[in-house]
This record gives structure tokens, C-alpha cells and sequence, in this order.
């Protein structure tokens, strides 16, 4: 049997949707890693968030390729770096609620990264890093916000959904949309059409 | 009875879809207006499509709020600029289709505009004018793409949907993804709370 065109090492249910609405039909296999212990470790090296995200991107994509051999493997990963701080998906809405007080009225960086593996070796990537300043809403907004937005806010590193009510959230958005989202998807585009794996 | 808080002045799914998803429910109510005459009017003025845009946004709520005292009617308007050349919603597939020839390979601007009407009075308007650079695809892949697409291909005025297979068809986004589908959302926001309508 041939390898599967195109595979997401990612449980992203937004990425896949992404990819999906591009047109691509990825099969999907998530990586198991301890991201936790991967960015410690950057963290501690004082390495840069950009880099961090680059290196998950591939460290999953490298994971899941080792047991496709010949499948086209995409990683992906996205930080959230605010004064110097990393913020990780929140756990709860407490930690939401933390984390949207901490985010408050100041302008938040959004690494994100992806990478391709092949048979073991890393053939592409690219790293965006999209910038959004969040409004000093009141804490009756932010109240109102965690109860209607359920559990979409937890399902992003940054508490929030732009495609929902989340945008209520922002003063500024820049950067391109797909990063914002979670997957650099024009310049992937790109190297699939260069690469011949879609039409050009 | 007292009058709905939002009314849209539109017919755009589009339009409806981001209010929505953004926490507002708007009243549907599409302005008759003979849109053509309008751009033709401003046109043989010498007059710039971000003035048109924002004429038009603008008459869309007045010819709205006309027939709804105390509403606050919200209108809008997007137009096509390519090489000074005003391009307009495409009639049928063959349409979809010289259009996309005319645009690939170049960058296009999209002049998109709202404005909000009360009681006869124009309150708040805002213009953004995102641009997009189409890449030099393949008359294979114009096929594919016009097929696949159908007809959301005919639903806006670039003859794609950037959300969905549009996104292939594009080298360069540049600009805010709310107002490149059709409503500066951020600044209509804004205005919605400095103004009472929605939650500080």
C-alpha cells in the first residue's frame, strides 16, 4: 500500500479544518510528546520562542514520520510570548481567567511554526510570528466572555477564538489570519505545489 | 415595540455569519439599491473606490433606516480594484472565470467600507483597504479550482472564498482577514461599545 499523501502529526481539530478547507485531505496522526519538558528545556537554554516553536514543529513531525516511512509528515506548533512570558493552553477556566487578566491590555506574539519530515529527514519549514494587542476590557466583559465562550477558551494557547467571540477580546490584530489560527498555510501551500504534491 | 438594537442592511451570508460569530445578533434587512449606477456615477466623476465604497455602505443603511425609526442600521460595501480597473461580483462561471484571468499573476485592492445610520443620521463609518496578490496558477489549476469551488466562487466580488480553496489561489495576503471577508469588525466594534451597544 502507498503512504498516505499528506499526514498531520497534530490533534488540532482547527489545523486539520484549515487544511481541509485548502483543499488538502490530510490523514491525521497526532504525536505524543511531552511538550511540557521541550520547552523547560529551551526555556532554561534562554533559546528563543520562535525557535522553540520550530523545533516542536519538526520534533512532532519526526515522531510520527519514524513509524510512515515514505508518508509526507506535517508538524505544527504555536507559543504565546507576552512581556518575555510563555503561556501554555490554558488547564480550566480559573487558568483562562489568569491567563486573559495577564494578556489585558497588551500586545501578545504568536511563534508559529511548522515543519515537513520525510523518511526521517526535515524538508521544509516555516515560522510566522503574528502580534495581537487585547483591549482592557472590564472584568464584567471577561466574565460575560468565559461564560458564553465555554470551552473554546480553552482550546487555544491564547484563551480565545478569533473566529468567535473572541475578537471582542482585541484591539489590534496583525499577521496573517492561518498563522493567527495555528498553521503558517500560505507559504505550506507554496512548497506542496513546488514540491508537486498539488497542482501549481 | 421598541426597534431591534443591530440591523444589517446586507444580504452578504458572509457579513451575517462574522456578526454572529462575533456575539451580535443582527436583524436581516438587504437595501434595494441599483449598486451598478452607483459605481458607474462615482467612476465617471474620477472618484476613488474607497469614496464609492463608503457612499455606498453608507446609502445602503440610509435606504434601511428609512423604514425602521430608531434602528441602528449598519451598511456595507466592498469593491475590486485591479490595475484601476473596478471589477464587479461575477454573473456566472464564465465570468468567474475571465475575472480570475484578469487578477492572476497581480495584486488586487479591496476596498471595504461600513457605515452606521440612526434615525435618518450617518453615526460612524470606517474604510479598510486589504490587498491580495493572486500567484500565476496554471489554467489546470483555474479548472480544477473553478469546479471544486462552484458556485461560492460567484459569491463575492473576487470570484473566491478565501476560507475555503480560494486560499490557493493566492500568493500574498495582506491586511485584516475580517475586512478582506467583507466588515471592518474590529473598528464596528469598537464603536459598539464606546457607543453602549455591546459590553465595555
Amino acid at each position: 500500500m502507498s503512504p498516505p499523501e499528506l499526514v498531520l502529526a497534530s490533534a488540532s481539530a482547527t489545523r486539520a479544518r484549515l487544511l481541509d478547507a485548502a483543499g488538502l485531505k490530510p490523514t491525521i496522526e497526532p504525536a505524543q510528546l511531552d511538550e511540557a519538558a521541550f520547552k523547560a528545556a529551551f526555556k532554561a537554554d534562554g533559546r528563543n520562542a520562535g525557535d522553540c516553536a520550530l523545533a516542536l514543529a519538526e520534533a512532532k513531525a519526526k515522531r510520527v514520520a519514524a513509524r510512515m516511512p515514505g508518508a509526507l509528515v506535517l508538524g505544527a506548533d504555536q507559543l504565546l510570548v507576552c512581556d518575555g512570558q510563555w503561556f501554555d493552553k490554558p488547564a480550566d477556566r480559573d487558568a483562562a481567567r489568569t491567563q486573559l487578566l495577564a494578556l489585558r491590555g497588551k500586545r501578545h506574539v504568536l511563534p508559529t511554526a511548522a515543519a515537513l519530515v520525510k523518511n526521517g529527514a526535515a524538508i521544509w519549514h516555516a515560522l510566522e510570528q503574528p502580534a495581537l494587542t487585547m483591549r482592557p476590557f472590564s472584568d464584567a466583559f471577561l466574565d460575560d466572555y468565559l461564560a458564553t465562550a465555554g470551552d473554546a477558551a480553552l482550546a487555544s494557547v491564547g484563551a480565545y477564538r478569533l473566529e468567535g467571540s473572541g475578537i471582542q477580546l482585541m484591539a489590534e490584530v496583525a499577521g496573517d489570519h492561518f498563522a493567527i489560527l495555528g498553521l503558517p498555510l500560505l507559504p505550506l501551500l507554496e512548497f506542496l505545489r513546488d514540491s508537486g504534491v498539488l497542482k501549481a
